[in-house]
């Protein structure tokens, strides 16, 4: 039996493939963004806190011209334009396949990104959060559960999508994050009512993501019981992030041990440490950076192969 | 099309919908149990501290001659019997369809109802827990994901299950549980490689649960984003859960007030007053034991109905 994985996403944005690369923070560079568009599937750059536009402009040239989106934390992106204001207009005078903005106060950006005429895609963690992405225009509304890896809240995949789903009707697209690595994950969300998935965790332990080898190789030794979400990484680096978001990473030493000491990792010698080890792919002095999702993956492989065994997985679940 | 939903669960089990209702302490009784089993499901009955024998008795009897299981919370009933043994063996004489144990070391328990052919159903909510309830001799384990309502833990389901389908392969059926209430849901486990569901949530809001109407209906107003994870009930009760299990309630204004006293609600008063709101389906002064799923929930039916629609709806998803 051949199941058509055509949704509204595909039609919308001329993919053969429901499956979105998540914008991951400086993890998420042009060559992974344009793997997966060229398998198919629409692939974003990680431009995460807006505070390096010459390595948003590297990026997009390595992706040459393939279409490919791009992504912002959108709290600190209101920070960045508020200080120094242009990046969030050059990226726009690039004619994005589409805007991505992840938690906090949209509006501002989505209108802009309307003027521009790019689609936005709004990510949420609350039935509120969807509300507030209809308000401000999203076209693509994405439910992402507490399974993510990186930064996130409370709620979970199973419920959020369906939830999403019912509030938003055929006002917008709804796409599935949070714990999806495999066809069966992708056969679920579309079962839920989702036009599609975001994977985030299957793509930072690609070939193409920029991901020093020793977070990937821990990644790959957890089972789905190894992470936890928590503050700790947001501390280490003076991020001020707002309620009611943390960071999913694997536990490990660091964790452990910043997870008992009152105001965690804050001092200056502990945030050199922290910085070092990340720069050095050290995976107890830093923790990986990835979802419940890890306990599914089991090689890091090319963007593509990803996107073909993913589609190939849901095709034979949802023929069975 | 017609999809068909016979599952290793229900040829084991003899079932026409691979769907089981939770054994949701003094919540499930005997007349939910008997119209989830009446209408070709897997009906519990909620036993839970192990610590009313003669209402377990009379739930029984309001089954009558319907098959339906019984379930413990596997470290209070050991505690039992250990002061006053002989509740559970005369459970495993009664010949339920089968025994279903959560949170705890189910090791015993499982030997016993082995020896007086009673299947056991060993709800987990970690890989590692599942490894535990293979070693057990588990014949059905169900994976319980974060969203669930009641006492769980940290994992969501969205790849709990997936993860623990892959650990146990042939050696045990898995069943999905936590935030399930539709066929959308049911749909989406059986994609993620689960044999059927557990749903609690759902028939807790059903016209044969032991609930209120006062928690009812202020689960029925309230959407997804309402519930938190906490220890408050427990602490109010004078329960001492062990870790890492938390209770999913609604968010009210008593969980509102003592999340921010340190110790929370211990003192004589706090759990006299805790105890009255319990018995007067106060919705406020106590908050109703329910998960995610509240937010996919509009009315309060017949469990058989229930039982109905969420097959035809996943017929309905799996069919396009």
């Amino acid at each position: 039996m051949t199941v058509s994985l055509n949704t509204r996403l595909c039609r919308r944005f001329g993919l053969t493939a429901p499956i979105v690369s998540a914008p991951m923070a400086m993890a998420s560079g042009g060559r992974l963004a344009a793997a997966v568009s060229g398998a198919g599937g629409l692939g974003f750059i990680g431009g995460g806190y807006g505070a390096d536009a010459e390595w948003v402009d590297a990026q997009f040239a390595a992706a040459g011209n393939v279409a490919v989106g791009c992504g912002f934390i959108t709290w600190a992106l209101a920070e960045r334009e508020a200080r120094a204001p242009g990046l969030y207009d050059s990226v726009l005078q690039r004619k994005p396949a589409a805007m991505f903005l992840s938690f906090g106060d949209l509006s501002g950006f989505a209108e802009a990104a309307k003027a521009a005429d790019v689609p936005v895609f709004a990510q949420v963690q609350s039935v509120e959060g969807a509300r507030e992405a209809l308000a401000a225009g999203a076209e693509v509304i994405v439910a992402q559960g507490s399974e993510a890896g990186g930064h996130g809240a409370a709620r979970g995949t199973m419920t959020l999508v369906p939830e999403v789903v019912d509030l938003v009707g055929e006002r917008a697209i709804v796409l599935a994050a949070g714990g999806i690595a495999d066809g069966r994950g992708l056969a679920a969300a579309l079962m839920l009512g989702a036009e599609g998935v975001v994977m985030g965790t299957r793509f930072w332990a690609s070939e193409e993501a920029l991901v020093a080898e020793g977070f990937q190789a821990a990644a790959l030794a957890a089972d789905g019981d190894a992470t936890l979400r928590s503050s700790l990484p947001d501390i280490a680096r003076g991020l001020d992030w707002p309620r009611p978001y943390t960071i999913r990473t694997l536990g490990n030493e660091w964790t452990d041990h910043w997870r008992d000491v009152p105001g965690g990792p804050r001092d200056a010698e502990a945030r050199a440490a922290y910085g070092k080890a990340v720069a050095a792919g050290d995976a107890q002095g830093a923790p990986a950076i990835a979802g419940e999702a890890v306990g599914l993956i089991r090689r890091v492989e090319p963007a593509a192969d990803i996107v073909a065994r993913v589609m190939r997985e849901a095709q034979e679940a949802l023929g069975r």
